[in-house]
C-alpha cells in the first residue's frame, strides 16, 4: 500500500466548514483514519484517529478543551498528539503519543502532509485563493467515489470526454473532442490550455449570459500533485456577435484518496459575475453537481471493468497525453520517495 | 480463473428477447463483460463490453446505426469490433479494436463463444428446437445464482432430490429418490433415463391431465457441456387406469457461469397439449419457477457451507454418477485446452 | 485458522430455550456450521450442519423422530452422526456419517467441545449455576458482534472502561478507572478483584436500592478459556451510611468465536433480591443490553481501525495486566495444541 501512494504531499482532508467548533471530525485517507478539530484558537489539529492504547477511535470519545479524551479506557491527548492524562496513573510514559500530521487551512481547504515530519513544505501548497476571494462567489461540493482517484484523475485531465458524457449538461458538443488542447509539464503537475471557437455555450451559461448565437470557450487549467486541479473558464460570444455578454469562472477540485478502491472528491466552481445573486450561486453549483454525477456514473462503471481484469491492454491515444504525463509524475514521484526511503547499503 | 472453465464451447448469454432492437445489453460471462446488441438487419453482436481506450464499458454508450459509440471520449465500433473513429483524429490505428465473440443465435437463445476463435464449431450447439417449436408452447425463464455453477450442475444430474427438494411441488414421492436412472456416457455429456410406474403426478399435472389414480412418469434428457440440460418428460395413468391422458413435456435449461461464484440460469418447460390456453402456459412456468425457487434456496446454502472449508470430504453415493461423469468431463476438457495452449517442449 | 482457536476447550453454541423441541437450529462456531436438536427425551444433540454426501445444510431438512433428514436427496442421520438411510440403497457404509460434536448442556447452556473427542473433559466445564439456580433470576441476553473474540475480551478483562463508555449507564465514575484491580493467573483464566469505596450507583442500582448516598461497590470475577465471565457484583451504602440496602448480582457471560471476524455474545445478569417481580429483571436486563450496545459500538469501532493496519503498535498500559495474561494463556494453549498435533519426529 506504501507504494500506492506519494506520501510527501498536501491532501485535502476536508472543507472547513466541515470541522466546526465542537466536532470530532473523522476521515480515512491513504487508509489511515485521521480525526479532525479545532482548538479554542480556532486552529484545525489533525491526529491519528485511534487510540495508542487499544486502537479505539478517538473520533468517538469527548472534546475537553483543546484536548480529546478516548472514551474507552479515557486517555486524554492534547492538541500536539501527546498523552496528558491516564486515569488513576501518575506517570504517563513520554512515547505514549498518537501521530500528529501536519495541517494548513488555505482558503476553505483543510490540507493534511501524509509524509515525512522533517519534509513538510508549504511551498508545495496550492494557491487556492479563489476558494475564499471576494470577488468570487460559490457553493462547495463534496462527494465520495467508489474508484481509484488515478481513475478519476484521467477525466480530469482529458477534457474531450465533455461532449459525451456531458452531452446536454456542460454543452459538450463534438467540438470540444475534436479540438486538442496544449499539454505542458509543470512541476509535479501538467498545465491544460483548451480552447474552442464558434461552439455552443452549456445551458447554465446561457441561461447566465442571454448567449443567442455561437461561442467562444476555454479552460485553462493547472493539475497537481496529487489530484487538485485549479481551472480558470469562460466563454464569450463569437467574433463580432454582439449579443450576451462574458462570463468567467473559476474552479477548484481535489481527488484524496480514501484507499485503493475509494476516493474523496472536492470541488467548487465559482462565479465572479451576479455576485449578490444567491440563485446563480445555486444553479451552477446543481449544474456541476449534476455534470460531476455523470462523471461518476462512467468513472464507476470503467472501475468495475478494470476490476475483471487486467487494464494491462489499454490502448494509448493522443488525447492520453495530459493523463500519461500526470500518471508519471505520480510513479516518478512514488518512486523517488520509495528509493529515498531505502536502508543504507 | 482460466482453467476452471471449459472455453472452447457454446455458452448461452441471453434469451433473444432480451437483445431487443434499440438496446445495448450487458452480461458478465466466465468474468469477461460482454455487449450484446443487433444490427439493422436483426443479428446479434457480442463484443467485449469494454472500450479499447481506457475500458469504460461500450454498454452504457450509444448505438449508432450498426455502431456502438463509446460515451466516455466519442470512440466508435463497428459490428466486428473494429473502431471506425475516434473524434478528432483522422487515421485510426488497425489495432485498435474491441473483441469480437463468434455468436450463433437458435430457437429463442444467443449463444456465444468463449474460446479460441479458430476452433469455432457450430456442430457443438445443442438442438434448442423446442424453444421455438410450433407444436410447444413457453414462457422463458431466466434466474442469478449465487453459486458455482456445477454445484448447480449436480442438481440437475441427479433428479433423486425432486423427492425431498420439491416433494410438494412437483409431486416428488419417495418412489422417485428409490428408483435409480440409467446414466449412459455421451458425446461430451451425460444421457439420463428415468422411469418411474405407479407414482402419483405433480400438482399442475393434475390440474392439467385431471389425473384421478396413479401414475408411471419419465424423465429423458441429455445434459451436454457446459451445462445445458435437453429434456422430454411426460406422464401417463397407470397400467389400464382409464382416467386422465397422457402429458408431454420438453425443457431447455442452461448454465453459464458468470463467475466462479455465480451463474446465469435460462430455462423452460414446454408443452404440447392446449397450445391455445395460455392459462396454461402460465401455470406451468409458475409451477416450475416455484420449484426452481425450492432448488436455489437449498444450493445457495449448500454453496455457503462449501464455502465455509473444504469440499474434499465429499461422500461419493451411487446416484451421484451422472455428476462424477458430467464433472469428469469438464475436468477433462479443461485439461485437455489447457495442454494445447501449453507453448512448445 | 486452525490455529486462532484453541480447540480442547467447551465453548456455549446456544442458550437452552434456543434449541426448541422441534427446531432444527444451526449456528457457525468457530467457522464450522453446527446443527443443534433435541431428541425425544430432551438430549441436545450437536452434528456437523453439513450432509457427508454433498454438504447440503441438515438444519434445512427435516426431524424424524430423533433423527434428521438432509431434504436435499434424503440422507438420514441418527443422533450420533451415523447415517442410517439412503433412499433407494439397502447398504448404508459404516463410513457414512456427519461429525458429532460433544455436548453437555448446563445451567441453561448449551456448551460443544471443539477439540479432540478423546480429550472431552467436562471438569473443565464452567459452574455456570447461576444461570439456573432458584435464589437468582434473569433474563437472558445475545448479541452478534462484528469483532474477533479476544478485542471484545480485553474489554470484559478492565472494567476501567466503565468509568468512560458506561458513563451513565452503568455508574462509571471516574473513581472506578483510577481503582486497580487485583490480577490473579488461575487454572485456564485469570481472577478480577475490584472493589470501589465512596463511589455512585448506577441508576438501575438506585432505583432498585433506594440509595440517597455514596455507595461501596465490588466485582469479583474469574474469567475463563475460551472467553467465559463468572461474576459477583454489589454494591452497599457506604460506611455507616443508613439508607439504601445492599444489593448483589451474578453474571455470566461466554464469547464463542463465529469466525475470525464475529462473535457469539451470550450473557445475563442475575439478581437475588425481589425475585418475585419480574419488572426488575427486566429493568436489570434492559440496563444490561444498553450497556452491552455502548461496549458493541465502541468495540466494532475499534475493530474497524484495528482491521486498517497493524495492530503491533498499541501501547501496553497497567490496567492491561488481565487482559495481557489471558491472551497469553490463550495462546499457550493454542501452541501446546498445534505441538501435540504435529507429526512424530
Amino acid at each position: 500500500m506504501a507504494k500506492s501512494f506519494v506520501r510527501n504531499c498536501w491532501y485535502v482532508a476536508a472543507w472547513s466548514h466541515e470541522v466546526g467548533e465542537d466536532v470530532l471530525f473523522s476521515r480515512t485517507i491513504l487508509g489511515e483514519p485521521i480525526l479532525l478539530y479545532r482548538t479554542a484558537d480556532g486552529s484545525a489539529v489533525a491526529l491519528a484517529d485511534r487510540c495508542a492504547h487499544r486502537h479505539a477511535p478517538l473520533s468517538i470519545g469527548r472534546k475537553e478543551g483543546d484536548c480529546v479524551r478516548c472514551m474507552y479506557h479515557g486517555l486524554k491527548y492534547d492538541q500536539l498528539g501527546r498523552c496528558v492524562e491516564i486515569p488513576g496513573q501518575i506517570a504517563v510514559p513520554a512515547r505514549l503519543q498518537v501521530k500528529r500530521y501536519p495541517l494548513a487551512e488555505r482558503g476553505r481547504w483543510i490540507f493534511v502532509w501524509m509524509g515525512q515530519p522533517d519534509k513538510v513544505d508549504t511551498a508545495l501548497l496550492p494557491d487556492v485563493s479563489a476558494l475564499h476571494h471576494p470577488d468570487w462567489r460559490m457553493k462547495p461540493g463534496y462527494m465520495h467515489y467508489n474508484a481509484n482517484y488515478l481513475v478519476i484523475s484521467d477525466n480530469l485531465l482529458d477534457f474531450s470526454h465533455l461532449s459525451y458524457v456531458h452531452e446536454t449538461t456542460l454543452g459538450g458538443t463534438q467540438t470540444i473532442a475534436e479540438t486538442r488542447p496544449t499539454i505542458e509539464k509543470i512541476s509535479r503537475g501538467v498545465r491544460v490550455t483548451r480552447r474552442v471557437a464558434n461552439t455552443v455555450p452549456a445551458p447554465y451559461q446561457v441561461q447566465f449570459g442571454k448567449f443567442t448565437g455561437p461561442v467562444d470557450r476555454y479552460w485553462l487549467y493547472d493539475y497537481l500533485v496529487p489530484g487538485i486541479l485549479l481551472m480558470d473558464s469562460g466563454v464569450t460570444s463569437s467574433g463580432r456577435a454582439d449579443s450576451g455578454t462574458s462570463l468567467k469562472f473559476r474552479s477548484c477540485q481535489a481527488l484524496t484518496p480514501e484507499s485503493e478502491k475509494a476516493t474523496h472528491y472536492f470541488f467548487m466552481q465559482a462565479h465572479s459575475f451576479a455576485l449578490g445573486d444567491e440563485s446563480v450561486t445555486e444553479l451552477l453549483y446543481q449544474s456541476v453537481v449534476g455534470a460531476f454525477n455523470e462523471d461518476r456514473r462512467m468513472i464507476e462503471a470503467q472501475q468495475q471493468v478494470i476490476d475483471l481484469g487486467s487494464a494491462d491492454d489499454m490502448v494509448v491515444l493522443p488525447f492520453d497525453l495530459g493523463l500519461i504525463q500526470f500518471r508519471r509524475t505520480i510513479e516518478d514521484l512514488i518512486k523517488s520517495e520509495s528509493n529515498s526511503n531505502a536502508p543504507p547499503p
